[in-house]
């Protein structure tokens, strides 16, 4: 848990905070559920009086340790669950990741990605498995906010195309990880703010320059 | 360093092993120094009388601890650096594996592979990257040859299409992670020595699907 959750905990448990979904929010197609206290995870859902066509939820071990029960819930409320390898191997008991995807998906989403830091991620669904690489970098000036920028990154893709297909999760986690490598390139969301399409693009040929194999089989 | 690979430092250490290259051996085109003591390796490449088209090595942090000269030395020899990301971290002195992947192609190798174990492997070359993945394995019966299997596959690849361009490195380094995927499901060599050539395009077919993904660029 680094700083900055820890802040949001806090900020969450004591300040009673209680969010309420707007007006203007009802009918959103895509519902990403950042990382809070699933009581109030659950509240969001809720209150959202027609189910969105996606909800995608982040979490993190201190929920594990301190409101099981909740998150229990919550997670057969979902679709896609994000979590990192250390929190998946928590959540599921198991070591090997694979075993411990399987377990998870009995737990209510039907998508699992499990992110690897520089090792990139996975995504889980049914008896398939896609690898995303990283970008392999010179340097990570301040990876503040690269979990959240992927989740981003993720959910804006299935967004603006409308497309849930597993086919495009890949793609979507192609996305989110592009986005994630210019998160940490400088501090805070500086970065971000001035990105242009052109260098998302570029990026985005580097991922599938990455892992492009050609291989001739019969 | 693990069992096997100690045992292979004591016999050369203690049993004055000194190959000899046999004279049918004379022309090969393609040279595979395992991981033995680095003046044996530089021993075999001087016994060959014309240079092999490429020539690949592995060595590990025993050798950087016990040899580093002699491990210098043959590092100019070569083309091919086959190593773990903890044996490049310690050959470069540099945490990064980008940046350790740019210090140590200064120091002879024209490629350098970075093996991660279940995270995968990268290949370096000038100023490109490629990242393989591994398998996502339920379970790994023994892990015993699994490198070496990873360097058989490699340059077998390489040996049997003759290229030794970036673009087949690449594909040579997936054949490599498919047949050690086939070598830790069983004990020993016992999987591999089983295998059919249809069971090894089934398995190449899965990393293609594993990594492979769609996205729409201008």
């Amino acid at each position: 848990m680094n700083t900055r959750d820890t802040l949001v905990t806090d900020l969450n448990v004591l300040a009673d905070f209680k969010p309420r979904v707007p007006e203007s929010y009802q009918g959103a197609e895509f519902l990403m559920l950042g990382n809070l206290m699933p009581s109030l995870q659950i509240s969001v859902i809720s209150q959202l009086r027609e189910r969105p066509k996606l909800i995608v939820l982040d979490t993190m071990n201190f929920w594990m340790e301190t409101a099981m029960k909740d998150l229990a819930s919550v997670l057969t409320m979902i679709d896609v669950l994000l979590i990192n390898d250390s929190e998946a191997r928590q959540l599921s008991g198991e070591f090997g990741l694979v075993k411990a995807a399987r377990k998870i998906l009995t737990m209510g989403p039907r998508f699992l990605i499990i992110k690897k830091g520089e090792h990139g991620a996975l995504l889980f669904y049914n008896e398939h498995v896609f690898v995303a690489p990283a970008l392999p970098l010179e340097e990570v000036f301040d990876p503040t906010g690269a979990g959240d920028t992927f989740a981003g990154g993720f959910i804006g893709h299935l967004a603006r195309t409308g497309d849930i297909s597993f086919d495009n999760m890949k793609t979507a986690i192609i996305v989110g990880s592009a986005m994630a490598s210019f998160c940490v390139e400088k501090f805070g969301p500086q970065r971000l703010k001035e990105i242009t399409r052109e260098e998302v693009d570029d990026r985005l040929r580097q991922f599938v320059q990455l892992v492009n194999f050609d291989i001739d089989l019969k």
